[in-house]
């Protein structure tokens, strides 16, 4: 294990519900609230495990809603209480990451930070840490610093990065300059980007100084960046924090980080990248949930539950059971088939990216009691 | 309505669970115990309906499993006690409607018995009764008469009989001699069929006087035919019918009427046919489930179950819903989904008929809990 990188904090925003995993992931069991590789413990504890060695454990903190504060606090009971930042409603990931780094720089001016979403799944351990390693050498250097994974396929389902020429930062062999960040490709263009090998997936992973994120929001978005500063300064008054978030958060913009750091860093080339060599998903629907529980076997059907009973007869696909019914599927190919105790979703990998129309459909027909 | 048929006794066999619709039906639960047209009621209580204006409500009686006696005298309220014959275990067709033909012989020599599934639906009140009264004269006449469906299409699901030449009978006008039964056939052999219109679909229903079935009886399973007859005599003496039953039943050899009566009968030249023009399924299995309930339209979504919640998005098939859950289908076609309390089903109609095996997987991997 390395001992804990010097100055950097690791900030773990565990906000989303994870939409497009419903009836699975919900308001009060979102997605990083659940094991989805079969590894026993919840992609949040996964998470920390995983940023413990860089970062120590008492330097990671988490950015997650009020409602999820106990399940947060059981899944890390080693977090110290200063480090758990409750939003009161939703902001966005420039809300949550913002609030983070205002906070850790006004208690550490000199602090590093990277984000890393709680509900992502990576395996490769070693190659994690040393991307880690050098983005925080890069963000020593004073850039932003993303990782963006190397691509293991031609996908469209994640936006692209395009890495332009290299840096030249002690530590950090493989940082280069990101030129440009593409939206979702069509298979074609996603194939010619898979063969280029200069374009990387992005992970949403970001590493910099606390102050340098902070003047990237200031710079782009000066309202939402004022807001968040005069929230870190109430925060550790405990007769302030109350007061100061109720009066300020709920007007903060919704902005993605995406949009208020990163794509304007990038255009004034202060944006860098570390390739990433380990495996990455986001898990953003139930066909990248069975592919990731299948090992790539196409005709094989992943089943994810503890005490799962099925009987399956020549299908494919996966199976989530969150009850005890005996479940049989016969001649269903490529199938998705969530049970839980209120709410059963039955669709296919092809139309996985959907069901996220059903969840607006069941809130828009007055059926939120299954949400 | 027209007046009950001189003679006439109809029996109706509510024996049979309907595995092929499996976790709908389930040994406490047999198929004549729903409602699998959305009448309101049970197949059980339509089959009696059906019956009633031809029998009269006094000359109708069940046959069935001790298990059932309740929930069987809970849907037919008219039903005096001495017309319920239980069954202390499943004996198959013979050793059913036999008991029946020999306990109503005994108590009126000259009775004409009808026997009718518990569990087949039949649209067309007028030409089924049509079909029953031309039977009856057919059957006073010395035959064993059944009433063979004029198909619809050409199934492949159903046996055939085979109409031979015209039977002289008095208020008989379609009747005629069956030449032979064959199985199930394949497409072609089933087009052919459809188009020679000779023959009928094989719907299990026979009539005849209880003397002449019994005489069948005897002629082909001479032991089972003694056993039916001992019963049959000591039934209606209450001390006597309990050992009875005890003694004889248990040994009752396992065969179904075709076998024991019909087969051999048309061989002899003693089985009668008169064509049923009306609508009639067995609703064998979900596929044909599917196709009853969605009146014919391959892309409509068939839904049974009062209290279904169901969303879906450019689905077909079927879904019979017995919980409150909320069942969302995206995407997915020609589908059955079954959601019980205790277990669900996902297949397609095309698999429809390979349920029977997932019962019998379920009972040799120890989980018969849930059938």
């Amino acid at each position: 294990m390395p001992d804990p990188i010097q100055d950097f904090y690791a900030v773990i925003p565990a906000g989303g519900i994870g939409s497009r995993l419903w009836p699975l992931s919900r308001a009060d069991a979102p997605k990083f609230l659940h094991d989805l590789t079969g590894s026993g413990q919840t992609l949040l504890r996964d998470t920390w495990d995983r940023l413990e060695p860089l970062a120590g454990p008492g330097r990671i903190a988490v950015v997650t809603g009020r409602a999820h504060r106990a399940a947060v606090e059981r899944q890390l009971p080693g977090i110290p209480d200063p480090n758990v930042f409750l939003e009161s409603e939703p902001r966005d990931s420039t809300a949550a990451i913002g609030l983070a780094a205002a906070i850790l720089a006004h208690r550490e001016p000199d602090v590093i930070i990277g984000s890393f979403a709680a509900d992502h799944v990576i395996r490769g351990t070693r190659t994690f840490e040393f991307a880690v390693q050098q983005a925080v050498e890069v963000a020593r250097a004073g850039y932003v610093c993303t990782i963006g994974i190397q691509p293991a396929e031609p996908s469209i389902g994640f936006g692209y990065i395009r890495k332009g020429g290299e840096i030249d930062v002690d530590g950090a062999p493989e940082a280069a300059i990101v030129e440009s960040f593409v939206e979702k490709p069509d298979l074609e263009t996603a194939r010619a980007y898979y063969a280029d090998r200069s374009y990387l997936w992005n992970a949403g992973m970001f590493i910099s100084r606390a102050d340098v994120l902070l003047r990237e929001i200031a710079e782009n978005e000066p309202e939402l960046h004022a807001g968040l500063i005069e929230l870190a300064a109430a925060w550790d008054d405990h007769a302030a924090r109350g007061p100061a978030v109720d009066r300020l958060w709920p007007g903060l913009k919704k902005i993605a980080i995406d949009y208020s750091v990163a794509e304007p860093a990038a255009a004034r080339g202060r944006l860098a990248v570390i390739p990433g060599h380990f495996d990455w998903d986001d898990v953003g629907d139930f066909a990248s949930l069975a592919k990731l529980n299948s090992g790539g076997r196409k005709n094989d059907l992943a089943i994810l539950g503890e005490n799962a009973r099925i009987l399956s007869d020549a299908s494919s696909g996966i199976v989530v059971s969150q009850t005890d019914r005996v479940i049989s599927l016969i001649g269903v190919k490529d199938v998705v088939v969530v049970d839980t105790e209120d709410a059963l979703l039955v669709t296919t990998s092809e139309h996985a990216q959907r069901v996220k129309g059903v969840v607006d459909a069941l809130k828009l027909t007055g059926r939120g009691d299954v949400l």
